[in-house]
């Protein structure tokens, strides 16, 4: 029996970060998705109402909210840096990329075409190249040089930049081309979706429509 | 000399949460409150352009994002839970009370006064109670009956609901009493205005707009 169970909808949006973090460790990890339908019959016994949840099979221990989800699973499997200063600079991208997926999902549940549209352009003008810049810069500094966030290391702060652009493409708002003229951030990215343990995953994914 | 100066504008939104942890564990530092031509001044050489910034006085290391930098700091200084998965539970009520901060913020910097009153009836509506009924709920089970959030001791969890409690009635988007509702968030709030190493900062710190 996998140790984890991690209960959220039939989507990405936010449940996917934590998913890949496991991947990345190569930990085996129960991918309970569920329908609107089925959500509505447990949720007045769930203890918290929300989704993405997270289940500890063997001590029945829950947990919810996406990001302490995904901080607490990248610390366990040993992918939230390596000193207490490594880990905040990973936890500050992480809260900095939360931040832009926000403004993602946002775009995605609206539902007037007009304000949409004008949603994708302010996202264009103001909140992707304003994080980008700041990132670009700030990997430049952290990573140095060695193609990841943070360190020398693979963290979650990685994973969460790659979800993040993911999750920007299949909400329509953007490209992958939009990422070239950040070179570092293009780096990370590229370098993820060669490695053998994501590729297969990210290939082998149900299509998600959100 | 302080080993920490933490930067922020003349305001408590986005840094109040860790002068409190600060205060919380008896740690002095540098408060340092910027008007906006100051900070325009060395937003170009500052290496992120955004507040609120952490730096370690001893060692120049810098840190961002607000959330990471309470985070942090309520790690090194035993704010933040006892063990793994104490301190998730404690990163979730924080994260939950972040979102709430965040819709409280919003308001703040709507100038319409329409759009204004609108927002406040949809946050009494609906983003107050939701929180409050889950955050009541979760500190019922996991703070055990100690008048804590999570567990037997203060952490920054505590702080943070103090906070946004705090935020939310100095925005006049809601009053002291709309808690009184929720036994354990209340108890939790008084117990922290009574607190004495508490009650002497809250008296004395200067009023703020935001």
């Amino acid at each position: 029996m996998a140790k984890y169970r991690l209960v959220y909808f039939r989507g990405r949006a936010r449940a996917e970060l934590t998913r890949l973090i496991f991947h990345a460790a190569g930990e085996e990890f129960e991918d309970v998705q569920l329908d609107d339908q089925s959500w509505q019959q447990i949720k007045t016994t769930s203890p918290t109402g929300s989704l993405p949840m997270l289940i500890n099979n063997e001590t029945n221990e829950q947990l919810v909210q996406s990001m302490s989800i995904a901080r607490y699973i990248a610390r366990e499997l040993g992918l939230a840096g390596s000193d207490a200063y490594e880990m905040a600079l990973v936890d500050s991208v992480a809260d900095t990329m939360n931040d832009l997926l926000g403004d993602i999902v946002e775009v995605t549940f609206e539902d007037d075409a007009r304000r949409k549209k004008e949603r994708i352009r302010r996202f264009h003008e103001r909140a992707l190249p304003e994080t980008m810049e700041f990132l670009d810069r700030f990997v430049g500094r952290y990573g140095k040089g060695s193609g990841y966030a943070v360190g020398q290391n693979l963290t979650y702060a990685d994973l969460c930049i790659y979800n993040t652009a993911d999750q920007m493409v299949l909400a329509g708002v953007g490209g992958w081309k939009d990422l070239e003229r950040y070179p570092n951030i293009h780096t990370i990215v590229r370098r993820i979706e060669e490695t053998p343990r994501f590729a297969g995953y990210l290939k082998s994914r149900p299509p998600a429509a959100f």
